[in-house]
């Protein structure tokens, strides 16, 4: 399996977050990235290729021009106030406040382009982001067009909390939706995406809440017990024609791969009825049982068994890597899931 | 004119805020209440009193039962978790994020209830909140029951961003709105509230935006420069029921007494043709020319003007403090609108 990254996402390297209701050291950083690179390496896994540099379009095929352009600009309108440093929003139009008018000031539109504040933007975010979702689209590309049977995109920062003009949870771009909107866009009539991130992807949930054309499946810490809290129960099940098109399970504090295992297997039946045409699997490895920030408990096994269900799926697959904070044993848990999928693979078509 | 103050407001101490993008010192301190009281004492303006302490009922007239649990029980559970320090809420409910089921996680419940990052909460800060809703309700008292001319509520924390059912901009509970509502309840047929801090009242405008019997009437720095952002555009003139009885008069960066006064002439001529039983001035002294986070230039004998201003109204009237940030002019300021609308008051009935 080919993977996919561009050095450019490593320059945008957060310092601080805010979470747990305090002012945190950041734990989305480059070196996530550096250790998933090295087991490639040491596994002598596949080749890296750096992604082709796509243009404006796809991005605005699942973000907002006006986000977009706010994104792309921050920087210089951020330093033209005489500030430095990474900037933090700090007010959101909530309920009984208005989305438009827009703010003049980037003060304003911090807030209204965001969902939290854990998720700093700083000199490099827009390029690294950018290039993120970059990386993303070539994994779809070496599926599409190349038939590769599966690609890995080493996407960072991730993207499956990021909606239609809102960044949060370290995503700016939704790498998962912008690939999925991609192939649906060249040729694919049913694109499937499975978030096995521990944090609910309620970007990418919103962004095809209302459509039957890409399917939604999450397995992610119960919202009532964890970020982002506002979105990921059960009871959300598409709307429109979206309709039953999206699905979610939501799992308790403490899940192991006993409790893990069903949901999966729930998932992988709806794959089956379902039938895409393309997996896009927004890869985070934060359910391993010493992530950092997650409170799951799969083990680095677990994470070979995942990758070897699902091969037996037996669709074109793209992964796209998101959260995932124990870096110590990211590369190996993120390469069990990826080589047991290889192996399964192979031993399917023999 | 009675001062009404409780040294318990003094017991919420916030040591940081993120504004302007950055983790900063907080400017919402105790000294400020503290430049205000010895103001008052230097120039023997009058007797400071206690507050009454309120049942839960006034509260609850203004704000959701669960927002004022939420508030209350707070330190409880962000101390059961082995959690110290003040607590900044990280991840807000913005569009297409659901505002029900509410989290059951602590973390969740902070992004709830707020709007923005600037406002922390700790061990005292229900308990000053609560002492500063009271101290606005004896200041209503004063003048209901006791028939005092005006009465000055020293009220800190100040309440003008806190909605029904969040806090914000360094309000928890909205003492402007608790104390009109308030004489609402106990005699009054209109209220009006004359909203001067430099900054937006965005919550007791959305508290009363579909009331005819609370007017509410605000002089701020335009929200697309300025915080709160998503609220106090001129546009804003009620709804339902209360269709025309609210009233923004958004003024850009660098206003001073000249852009300042023609706003504040028609606010008045407003509560002239609204004849108010009460008037409810929420006094921000923050577009001071010196504030350190506001951008008008009103000077200190502006204030005078403004004081003079509103006693020809004649109307009984309860000054609440609200927002000011310049601390060592903050008394001095203070007491230039109270004195100087207390003289011209007395000038009046002679």
């Amino acid at each position: 399996m080919q993977t996919v990254f561009s050095s450019i996402q490593l320059r945008h390297a957060p310092v601080h977050e805010i979470s747990d209701g305090q002012v945190k050291a950041a734990v989305e950083t480059p070196s996530r990235a550096e250790a998933v690179l090295a087991q490639i390496r040491d596994r002598r896994f596949g080749s890296v290729v750096p992604p082709f540099e796509f243009g404006p379009r796809a991005l605005r095929r699942v973000h907002s021009q006006s986000y977009i352009s706010f994104l792309e600009t921050f920087w210089e309108r951020w330093t033209e106030l005489g500030r430095d440093g990474e900037a933090f929003p700090f007010v959101w139009p909530i309920r009984s406040l208005r989305q438009e008018p827009l703010p003049d000031h980037v003060d304003g539109l911090l807030g209204r382009y965001s969902m939290d504040a854990g998720t700093p933007l700083g000199e490099f975010t827009f390029a690294a982001a950018k290039a993120s979702a970059d990386t993303a689209l070539t994994a779809a590309q070496l599926v599409l067009e190349q038939g590769h049977p599966a690609a890995f995109g080493l996407c960072r920062p991730p993207g499956h909390h990021a909606g239609v003009d809102f960044y949060g949870g370290y995503c700016y771009l939704n790498n998962a939706a912008i690939a999925a909107q991609w192939l649906r866009d060249y040729g694919a009539s049913r694109v499937a995406i499975l978030d096995l991130d521990y944090h609910h992807g309620n970007g990418t949930q919103s962004i095809f809440y209302e459509r039957s054309d890409v399917l939604f499946l999450s397995i992610h810490a119960d919202p009532r017990q964890e970020y982002p809290f506002f979105l990921g129960h059960a009871d959300e099940t598409g709307e429109q024609a979206g309709t039953g098109f999206t699905r979610n399970w939501p799992l308790p504090y403490g899940t192991g791969w006993t409790g893990y295992e069903p949901a999966l297997e729930e998932a992988c039946r709806w794959l089956v009825v379902y039938r895409p045409d393309y997996l896009v699997v927004s890869l985070g490895l934060d359910c391993f049982e010493e992530d950092p920030i997650g409170g799951f408990r799969l083990t680095s096994e677990d994470f070979k068994r995942l990758g070897a269900r699902l091969a037996r799926l037996n669709v074109p697959t793209i992964f796209l890597m998101e959260g995932g904070y124990a870096t110590a044993t990211l590369g190996i848990n993120c390469l069990n899931v990826l080589q047991s999928f290889e192996e399964a693979r192979r031993e399917l078509a023999a």
